[in-house]
Order: C-alpha cells, then sequence, then structure tokens
C-alpha cells in the first residue's frame, strides 16, 4: 500500500492525505477521519517520505473510566480490551476519578498522543471542549454515560428499566417507605435511574418523599452518607434502591457499623452487580449490566467509525433484576 | 529557562543536551537521565529551535498494572495517580492482563509515547527487552513483583513474612493438614509466599504435601480449580492459604458451588484484603498490604528519580494479619 494506493483509493490528492496526516488543521474533519480510517484499515506503513503517517497510525485506542477502582469498569475495559486486541489494537486506560477536570486532561493527553479513538465514559466534562474534540476530527464513543455530544457512537443501559426492575421489585414485596441513594444528576445514567425509580413510585401511587431521595457521587463515602442521613430520619425507609455499585457499598458498610439487619430492618438492591455481591452476607439483590457485551459493542461501535461509514449509533442494553437475599417483606405492615 | 541555562546547570555542552533530547541512542544513558531529569524539574518549555524537548517533556507517567480487575492494582493505581497529580503528572495505565506478551507490548507503547516514566507490574516480562529499555535511558520502577532488572527502585510487600503470618495463624489454630494455593513461580512474589509458607510447615514439623501445593495463575478461574483438586483429594485439607486475593474469590466460589462451610469445614486466608472480603460470609482473615502507603512511595521514588541522583533503593513494607471469620480450630483433631 503506498501513498497513491491511497490517494487513489479515497479518490483525494496525494497532497490532501499528507495534509491531513501532517496538519489536520487544515483539513476538513471528515475529510481526515477518511484518511486515518483508511491508513488503520490497510495498516499502512509509510515509506519515509511522509514520516508523520508513522505517528499517526498508532492503533491504539484510548479508555477513559469515571473510576477505575469501580469494578464495573474494571470488567468494561477487559471486555474493550479482548476486542481491541483481536483486531490489532491496543489500549491505554485513563481514570477520570469521577472528575471533570480529570476527565478532560485525560482526554487531552489521549488525544496528543495520537490514539485512533476514545471511548469515554463521561463524568462530566465541558460539552464546548468535548465538541472542539470531535470538530478536529478526534473519533469518540460514549460509554456508560451520555457526554451531550451529537452525532457520537453511544452505548448505554437502560437505566430507566433497570431502576423500575429494581423499584417495582420493591414495591411488589409490599414496601411502601422506600428511599433512594441517586448519583450526581449531571450525569446521563444518574438522571435515568432517579427517573425509573420515582415513575415506578408514581405508578403505584406512593408518594415519593423528598428526605428519601438522597445523592451521592457514585463513590463509597457518598453511600455512607447518604445512608447515615436516611437512617437519622424520624421515620426511616423500610427499603432502599442505591444508583451504584460503588455508593452500595458505602450503604452496606454503614448499615453494618451500625448493626442494622439486612433484609429484616433493610431491604437494598443495588445497580450494578459484581462478584462480591453474590457473596457478601447476605447476598445482595442487584440491577445487572451486560458488562461484556457492552464492553465488546463499544469496541465495535469504534472500530467501525475508524472504517468509516455509517452514521453514529446509540446501542441500548437491557439490564437484569437478579434477586439474592437482601430483599424481603417489610417487617412492619405497609400503611 | 533557555536551554543555556540547562546546559550550564548539568555542566554539559548544548550539543550535547539537544543529542539527549533528540538522539539518546548517541548519549550515554546516565547523561541522558540527568538531561530528561533536568527538563523535568524546570518545566523547561522548547523555543522552537530544539523542537523535541517538548516532545520529550510528557510530565506523562505509564502504569503497567498486572490485572486490572484485580482490587489491589486499582487501589495502587489511584494512590499512584494521587501522588502523581500533586506533583503536576498525569497517569496512563496499560492492563498486562497477568500475560508477558502484553506486558512488553505495554512498555513498548508507553515508552513510544514517550512518557517520563513508568511503574511496572511485571507478569514476567522478556529480561532482555526490559534491559533494552533501561538501557535506552527509560526510568522504570518496579512495583509488586521484581522483574528481575538490577539497579532499579523497587516498592514490594514482604511476600515471605506475609504467608509466615497466614501460616502461623493456622497452625495455631491446631491444622496440620494445611494446603496452599500458590502463583505462578516464575513472579517474585509468588515465590516469596511459597516460600514463607512451606518455611512455616517445616518450622513446626509438618511435612509439606505435594498435593497440599496447587498452583494458580493469580486469576480467579485458577483459584477455583485448584480448589477442586484440593477437595477431591482422599484426605482434603483442614487450612488454606491462597496467595491472593483473585485466586482467593476462585477458591470461594468453588467453595460455596460444593456447599463447603467456611470455616468449619474449611479454613482460608487469603493473601491481599479488600472490600468484598471484609463484609463477605463469612469476613475473610486475610494478610493485608499497605497498599495506599506502597503506591504513594513508588510514585515518590519515580519522581526522585527523575530528578536524578540516589542509587535505586528497594523498599519493603510489611503486611499485616487481619484475623476475621474464615478461620477457626480444625473439626477433626490434629493427629
Amino acid at each position: 500500500m503506498t501513498l497513491h494506493d491511497l490517494a487513489k483509493e479515497l479518490n483525494l490528492s496525494i497532497a490532501t492525505i499528507s495534509r491531513a496526516l501532517s496538519r489536520p488543521e487544515d483539513v476538513a474533519p471528515l475529510t481526515r477521519q477518511r484518511v486515518l480510517a483508511a491508513v488503520h484499515r490497510h495498516g499502512y506503513t509509510p515509506n519515509g517520505t511522509t514520516r508523520s503517517l508513522r505517528t499517526q497510525q498508532t492503533r491504539t485506542i484510548g479508555v477513559v473510566v469515571s473510576d477505575i477502582r469501580n469494578a464495573f469498569f474494571a470488567a468494561v475495559v477487559k471486555a474493550i480490551e479482548d476486542e481491541a486486541r483481536a483486531n490489532g489494537y491496543t489500549v491505554l486506560i485513563c481514570n477520570a476519578d469521577e472528575d471533570s477536570a480529570k476527565e478532560e486532561a485525560a482526554l487531552q493527553l489521549l488525544l496528543d498522543r495520537k490514539v485512533s479513538g476514545v471511548i469515554n465514559c463521561s463524568t462530566g466534562a465541558n460539552l464546548d471542549l468535548l465538541h472542539t474534540f470531535q470538530k478536529s476530527g478526534a473519533v469518540l464513543v460514549d460509554f456508560d454515560r451520555e457526554s451531550g455530544l451529537k452525532n457520537l457512537d453511544t452505548v448505554v443501559v437502560d437505566n430507566r428499566r433497570g431502576a423500575e426492575l429494581a423499584t417495582e421489585h420493591l414495591v411488589d414485596l409490599g414496601h411502601r417507605d422506600i428511599a433512594t441513594v441517586a448519583g450526581p444528576q449531571h450525569l446521563s445514567n444518574a438522571r435515568g435511574r432517579l427517573i425509573g425509580f420515582q415513575d415506578t413510585l408514581r405508578k403505584h401511587n406512593i408518594q415519593v418523599k423528598k428526605s428519601f431521595v438522597q445523592y451521592g457521587n457514585f463513590r463509597q463515602e457518598s453511600g455512607y452518607q447518604a445512608a447515615q442521613k436516611l437512617h437519622s430520619l424520624r421515620q426511616p425507609p423500610t427499603a432502599l434502591f442505591v444508583a451504584n455499585v460503588e455508593m452500595a457499598a458505602g450503604v452496606i458498610a454503614f448499615v453494618r457499623d451500625k448493626g442494622v439487619t439486612i433484609p429484616q430492618e433493610i431491604s437494598i438492591v443495588s445497580f450494578d452487580d459484581s462478584f462480591w455481591a453474590r457473596y457478601m452476607d447476605p447476598p445482595l439483590t442487584v440491577v445487572a449490566q451486560p458488562v461484556e457485551t457492552m464492553g465488546k459493542c463499544t469496541m465495535e461501535l469504534l472500530l467501525a467509525r475508524l472504517r468509516g461509514g455509517k452514521p453514529a449509533q446509540t446501542k441500548v442494553f437491557m439490564p437484569e433484576l437478579i434477586v439474592r437475599r437482601s430483599t424481603c417483606s417489610p417487617a412492619r405492615s405497609p400503611r
């Protein structure tokens, strides 16, 4: 494959291709993307005259995870990597640490390092900045959280449906005093989970008490604090839907510290499954996401995008309720 | 800060500094390291004539973790990142996935990306290759496992001592039929843990049965398989020391599948603590490493190395036995 062949295939001049690689800002984003895609597709190696070609052709994917300590993202990264490797790509990972400033720095770093594309689990990075990246021809895919960019490949779970499954389960058991530890509402997944919770209660004519909606930041400590607040209420809830696994860990730590028994005194259902959820005491009822499939799909979308073609897609996966032993009927009869 | 100032400070010619940055292979490794260290120290920005200076000065640290799904490494990365950020560095992470070929690819990728230094949790990468990296002036630090390179800053836990603590605990409880799920013996930490186990048994005049030493690869599945083999023995052990948290997870999955009760039928102590170890049923007795301190120390050593000076150090941290409820005296009396 020579520069000449590339030019022929793309119906572009050699000068344009050269420019797309060496001075991308001088070329229309779409053109640049087509050129990069072709370079990636052919595993094109430069012959020395266009050294910049090599710089561009990294066959490296960047992944910005929201929180590396969250087992959900570790499993996702593993799935992304397996798919990347099968396609000859290597993966660089950055940890946004649930902090939008760190997310922005991570994206900048990866794009400076000329990765082929970035899978981003947004923590709420500035939309203008993301837009600038996108306009410069960077290939981005949203995972788990929607950054707000238009025309972007996106892989998410049906967060609303997951929260409905969890809340329906608690209502079915006879609970009426149901609280939630919600995630930060600038994130699309956290919003979806709160809406699903509220809608389900309303559907069953159960009032959504303001004090029963506590907000965390998707980290353990915030789950602990939210549980503390709910516990201190004059009339604490009998059941709790926690919007992610890290906050659930915090809730469980608090409940254990206080000697509150699960599920007799408080039923708990959490979004996200994990190894320990299955083996903890008692085993945790959860809404599970099809993590491996979602990770693989994300990488597939990114690779398809690098190959050019097709308008951006949003893939929504269905969550599943796994009933274990952290939920039961309330001790006091429903009012 | 100009190139001239740099040259004066380092007592080197401008030509040498230029060469150290643009053609590192032509400069003695130590000289190159001194130059890079100075560039990093001063946050030197080039004036255009020595463009390569900018390329080199990335203020980015690479971390190659052995297994991203292992909670131990997630916690370590978090500690490394916090320390890196406090010093103005960003962190790029690669997952070696307990596979030496992937580790080698990750190291190559990070060094190609001109990171300032790499913290490596070796999975057994080829020593010649590592040596080549080192000779080219790459700043490497070993974490958790010793790669075998000489003159390298290294942060490890006292693996032998940790295994002794775990095994002594089981002997103290009255166990004599004590088995281990050991890690892969080409890794220094796995070797240390096995030696500590064997030495403690010998010290107490307990025979180290060959069938009681099963080997895994530090992954869950291998822990499951090892437990299966031990369970199928005519005389299974009454107690088990598992050499890492991932394999312990596999052991627990097997034991639960079989309905074997912990600790009545089998006492289990694992290397590494984790959130779920504390809340599982029953809470797991573990040998804990001071993860945060170790991660911080690793980054400090790397930064000190970038600043030049001092010969390489090896820091050995002391592990701690945390007795929970997965260990008790054996049901049958010791022979």
